[in-house]
């Protein structure tokens, strides 16, 4: 193999693949990129055994062939070349970098060692903008689970029935739910993608609202395209949660509070919080006003917060962290929080559902 | 206590003192910072009892008084209040923040567990710009020593003769020297400042060079006296190191190269150097050109580049990092570097000795 680039272009779609490196391996090829250059196409791709991505790249071939190199150094080095173009020639499996009068050579591993895509029948699909894809991942993937404890709760549900795609995310302790209506109908479809799958392709999806990403589904996988880049992921397989059931449009009271003000008193509530603390946030609503207090070894905050309020009075708790990821997951200047008691979840939601937050309260010492 | 600051004023003095507060001790006390407001003044103290750091801040006294905090825990919570003044009251050993709506109660410590500034005799100094002891601190700290072993070496010498001021730090493989002309005339003087000292102070001074920076030396103390900050650290006791018999203006190989060029190709070479290893990169120089290289077990850079040489040909290998240090120090678009063989120190100097860069090497297998 012997490949001509431009430097901007390789570093480009190294920043792309590497995001399906492992780190943390025991298999010396899981910490490769394999390079291949063939049928007038150089193509890369990494490859973690759960996520695979793969992304084409401008270049002249003089030769064709393929190599696995170490990703991490391959990266550290073209970034540190001087300006110019990049020659990546092998010779057995010595791969050798060069550009100007810099001339690297390092190790390569064979490429028929390097896991492949799969490929896969793809005939369901949806397309979204990249800036929707990678805006409703922010907005929900905060509320994933962090352990392995129920896989299914490691992933985000998307399902799709005619023009709605419903997102949805939970923890066990609250719910991100994200409607978004779709430009066509598609045939109905539910499926639960890994959360580290949405997590790296919001990181190299370029988010442009112009730029569309076709997402394909297979029994198995999930297939994103866009650009010059193919990610293919794994599916987590099951039955996602009930949560329709969980969800009520009743509530005995609706404060609606400006956003920034009431995101800046939790935050500064956190301070006195210690990581491993489950302290709750004391949210005591009257009429017009919202009473925040926060009690713990380090201190104690208490704020006054202006509100419009419906209903009756409440006292009731929440772990700020859960508060602060939802408001933070919210572009709206204002926000209803609709309550029940200090027993029961509040939610945090716009008037056609395109943002559901539900979060359960604990309790506290009156 | 009871004293009423603008926000930027306590953060900006805030983030000077906490330069001087340990984050290990098992001293609580030295953890905190000492807030003092008597005689019309506010003073706020950070002391590690290495060093120590004390700044006036502005505001107003309703009621005279001091008190410690944490400095973790106050610098975060200034930091998030809402903008407008911040109204801090001793209540007791409670500590009330109040800004706005928002009102933190802390527990504080009694402001007699805090170590004092000591007070100390200075008649002798001397006064440079904020530039130049900002920019003689990053041209020489990288080569003091990292541990303990050696007090002296953990110490950057400051010599003062006439209207010269010397400053020298070395760790056994290299030494760093500037000279510094001083706009007038002082009494001989020789002292060893701690690194770390010298490292907060190039952290915390703006580094204007309209502004100066007096010097005071007592026996024990050196003392830095900037804007409304005074720093205090205790001196090295010592006999520093006679350097001079070590520099000689000997040479037989003289090579001038572009600067730019030399530290991204030694950059490159650091690609394949793990943390640990000591490998040289070997100069290979000859007439009009050096050939860089550098073979480890990740693999090998080979690189060529220009220079202008006067003197035989030689062979020679350094730690590039050591190389590495000593270039990003130097602010000249071309050096010039002096060796005598492959068994004797480099000299990176310009012409009238402003900067000193000796640097030993290490032998290579040819």
């Amino acid at each position: 193999m012997k490949v001509i680039f431009n430097k901007t272009d390789l570093i480009d779609a190294t920043n792309i693949v590497l995001k399906a490196v492992s780190s943390k391996t025991t298999m010396p090829i899981l910490t490769c990129i394999l390079i291949e250059a063939a049928n007038e196409e150089i193509k890369m791709t990494g490859n973690d055994l759960e996520l695979a991505i793969e992304t084409k790249v401008s270049g002249i071939i003089s030769e064709e062939g393929s190599i696995a190199v170490d990703a991490k150094l391959f990266s550290d080095i073209i970034r540190k070349l001087p300006e110019g173009n990049i020659t990546i020639a092998q010779v057995g499996e010595v791969i050798n970098i060069s550009c100007e009068k810099s001339n690297f050579n390092i190790q390569g591993k064979n490429a028929e060692d390097f896991t492949r895509f799969p490929s896969i029948e793809t005939n369901e699909y949806i397309c979204i903008s990249e800036f929707t894809l990678k805006d409703v991942v922010r907005q929900t993937i905060f509320s994933v689970a962090q352990n392995d404890n129920n896989k299914l709760m490691t992933g985000e549900l998307f399902e799709i029935e005619g023009d709605n795609l419903k997102v949805v995310s939970l923890d066990g302790h609250r719910i991100s739910i994200r409607n978004i209506k779709l430009r066509e109908n598609y045939k109905q479809k539910k499926v639960i993608i890994p959360g580290k799958t949405l997590l790296e392709i919001s990181r190299i999806i370029p988010g442009d609202s112009e730029k569309d990403v076709y997402i394909f589904f297979s029994d198995n996988y999930v297939v994103f395209e866009f650009g010059n880049t193919v990610v293919l992921s794994r599916l987590i397989e099951g039955e996602y949660f009930k949560i329709d059931k969980m969800l009520s449009s009743d509530y005995e009271v609706k404060m609606t509070v400006n956003k920034k003000d009431f995101l800046e008193s939790i935050d500064r509530s956190l301070l006195l919080v210690r990581e491993s603390d489950k302290k709750p946030i004391v949210m005591n609503i009257s009429d017009e006003k919202l009473d925040v207090s926060m009690n713990t070894v380090i201190g104690t905050l208490k704020e006054e917060i202006e509100i419009k309020k419906e209903g009756k009075d409440l006292k009731i708790g929440f772990n700020p962290r859960f508060l602060s990821d939802a408001l933070r997951a919210i572009d709206d200047e204002e926000v209803d929080i609709y309550m029940v008691n200090a027993k029961s979840p509040c939610f945090i939601r716009d008037n056609d559902n395109s943002y559901i937050y539900f979060i359960l309260p604990i309790s506290f010492i009156a």
